[in-house]
């Protein structure tokens, strides 16, 4: 039996769920899984993501059928193919601790993703990365002049081999150009929990100002830095013992845990926009 | 516009929530959330609990609409009704730090709940129950040989009065008797992570094994004690400074914690049996 | 046999800890407890908190001889009692979680306090507060012009009173000229986690930026609001399903939780401030 | 300046602390950090770990010198050289995430500890290990009675070679002739939060009792399987959702991160054993 995944939104109305499930079910296909969420039932938003089985023969045909009913509904829509793993780009700079752990699930097959390629503004991780068998790419960006010829070649080296980037401690600012022109959703790593001590330099302020958790944020990266959709936040507990060192070294690992969930539950295809906000199934 | 909520459980197998969506749809009713869970697809055990908005008309007419489906997948299924708090009895013995955190969040409204009464062993909190205009009652059971007839008088107590009955610290053992004449269900929150020392005193066999964390159990009441379907589960993290008494202190807030989580839940219909494990919508 | 707490900080030194172990021994002191803390072993700042127990002779005579030491390290220092538990005042408003939860451990004597009086801008908890014997007083403040005749009366109410000011949700800005002239500390519980949401409305900003966790912190006020010294932080994790209404309700155990954690530290004497920050023992 | 760390304990009686640092400060030594813990001041075991910094000659000299202290008050004791890594051997079987973390860990100078050899019953891990230039042993144990030989070659592998064994789920059960020859500290990592399913197929026995929070306990080992002194434990919340399978998988993350806590605090000589217990600095 092939597999596929629904993942749909439009303005809350009745009858949506009975027209989907009836589809499915007329066509041939069995409901596996099925979430769905309405930011208000009298005049929201509805989000769904379904996953369903048949034969080959029967899940081939649905995509077709099922734009009708997405029509009538106004949805906004698309299928996913758990069978064909997203495949990620990771662009990441010095710190390599966010890189090592998504390669490392990469390996254990814990993500649905294929890892395809890592750039970076750096060459220290070229002889890691390679060993893996992975395609390195050093682009430098030695000062703000060279930013545009780095992302140029950055758009060039990506452009139909992913879909997903995901920055993984990349530590250089990518243009609203950049980010319309690369077409497939990029995922960023923030070092604090956001919107607590956006901008650079986290765990200093957050030493500074003493706090008592320290955080990261995945999200969806947006022209306003820092201010994208969230994915996924988690926090680790500090006291005043900690220095900066020690903060950097604890939230090392807080980030490469939100990172990862993030990088899965996308791959997954459980997480959904809305607005500036995420619902994630 | 009136609510109901479906849970419904059965064999899983195509066609479910299209017919049940249908059935809602065509008679008028819209679907307001909805959550299913599939133990496996094929061959599984298929849970539903769907909340869903009608005229009072459409919604009194469905539960008798609803038999033919229920039979035609041979569902085990109930309507709950949202505008209908559950009647909830609450059982205690001296610790009341359960019972005050159920009698304060009953008061904020923030439990689907009618707190019906109180029962204890022990005179110690007429008074306090008292001011809040509830019923308190004393069933006291000085030794092993007055339990049966503290079991009748409790019976007689609960008898049609209540949904739910939830043991909020009582320190009484309720026979197999007790449990199948009651007609409703039992919550009990115990004070560790089980299977973790079930039984009495975990706090001091907790402080004697050295863990590092503590915890709490909700779980409905079956006849093998500290056995039956777990509901929720939480810890606090613990050290070699604290005591039995600071364990026991530190622990109470877990319990309350735990156990108004699990009657929240279950309250408000999110909790299905499956097995001697439950699921949690 | 008496107990006392000393609390000091100086600049940090060689010799310190072995001073004042030897005044204490020398005296037929016996040190229960000690932590210690420095900001760096070299040219940092030193902190520390010692629990000893003698004779009332000898304890008596402690603070006197300590004076030469203490003199002869720079210290900053104070001897704290626990058999004297602190005075609390606590200043609410119409949201009474907080001030319901701290009542609540005082009667189970979980704090090393004595609550002393109940204040609040509005009339709401009186019959609750005076069941439990305490004094309530009313001190409306209907419109910013009546502001400096509130804090005059509350400054009067509270002198000489008591140790500590918590405010349990008080939604009154306290001036500078108040914290100045009402001469002892003063917690304040915000409903978020700072320095995320700083100022009015926390969850309703906390759903429209999407985040994963939602917190309360508890600090020490000062006259830049919200920027006092943290003295707890905690979170819940939330969901897109959470609306505004479901994140205050999840946020108010939150916010009791870390505000008794902060009030019992402080009155447990193991808060010692650094700057902008804390020091918790 | 040199460092060195005491470690000691001994029956709590007055004057203890006062001896030790007038002892360190009369040679010249600048104590850094202090931190003590007794079971009850009256009576009880008196634990201390202090850090302190001279010169060399000044460090060197005191081991000798603290000898006699350490006698008038029946010390049992130690000096610790933070810069004189901990020599760590790896145990391994088929899975491994434990050991991956502990090697990225380690590459990074998170743990005061050398890894100095890798050595599992399965030959899987070869390549990986010997990629990053550590010694890998392969020594099968294919049925139990190759046991007795295995532990003789792993005995003799050990020899002298390490201060700790880390048992990074390595599924064969020593014996306890072995723990006594090794002469070294063992660290375990159990897949379950102990006591709860002690023993084999911790996530199986988990998923069927329907747990809603699964751990995992970083241990001493000892002669009695799964019983020695606890040194970390941590959860990951689940539910019905999970099979044996994600809880595995998600488990996995807890253990790794359980485990290199446990290796970290037992390397920074943060850890002492009190009776069946620990006490963790």
């Amino acid at each position: 039996l092939a597999r596929r995944r629904l993942l749909a939104s439009c303005a809350d109305q009745p009858g949506i769920v009975a027209a989907v499930s009836r589809l499915l079910h007329d066509a041939g296909a069995n409901i596996i899984q099925s979430d769905q969420y309405s930011s208000d039932p009298f005049g929201g938003t509805f989000f769904l993501r379904m996953e369903f089985a048949g034969t080959d023969h029967v899940v081939e045909g649905l995509a077709e059928r099922f734009g009708a009913v997405a029509e009538r509904f106004g949805m906004t829509w698309r299928f996913g193919n758990p069978a064909v793993p997203k495949r990620v780009a990771i662009l990441v700079s010095k710190q390599d601790h966010c890189l090592q752990d998504l390669l490392y699930r990469w390996r254990r097959n814990e993500l649905e993703a294929e890892v395809v390629l890592v750039a970076s503004n750096h060459a220290d991780h070229r002889e890691a990365v390679e060993a893996q068998g992975l395609p390195f790419h050093h682009i430098p960006v030695a000062n703000p002049a060279e930013k545009p010829e780095a992302e140029r070649q950055l758009l060039e080296l990506l452009d139909g081999t992913c879909d997903l980037v995901v920055l993984a401690r990349y530590m250089q600012i990518l243009s609203g150009d950049f980010l319309r022109l690369v077409g497939v959703p990029v995922i960023n790593i923030h070092h604090s929990f956001l919107p607590a001590f956006a901008g650079a330099g986290p765990y200093a302020r957050a030493r500074e100002r003493g706090v008592k958790l320290i955080g990261a944020t995945a999200h969806y990266v947006t022209e306003d830095l820092d201010e994208g959709p969230i994915i996924e936040q988690d926090v680790n507990r500090v006291s005043h013992c900690h220095d900066v060192g020690a903060l950097t070294r604890l939230g090392a690992d807080v980030e490469r845990t939100v990172l990862a969930r993030a990088v899965g539950w996308h791959c997954e295809d459980r997480v959904l926009r809305h607005g500036n906000t995420t619902v994630v199934f």
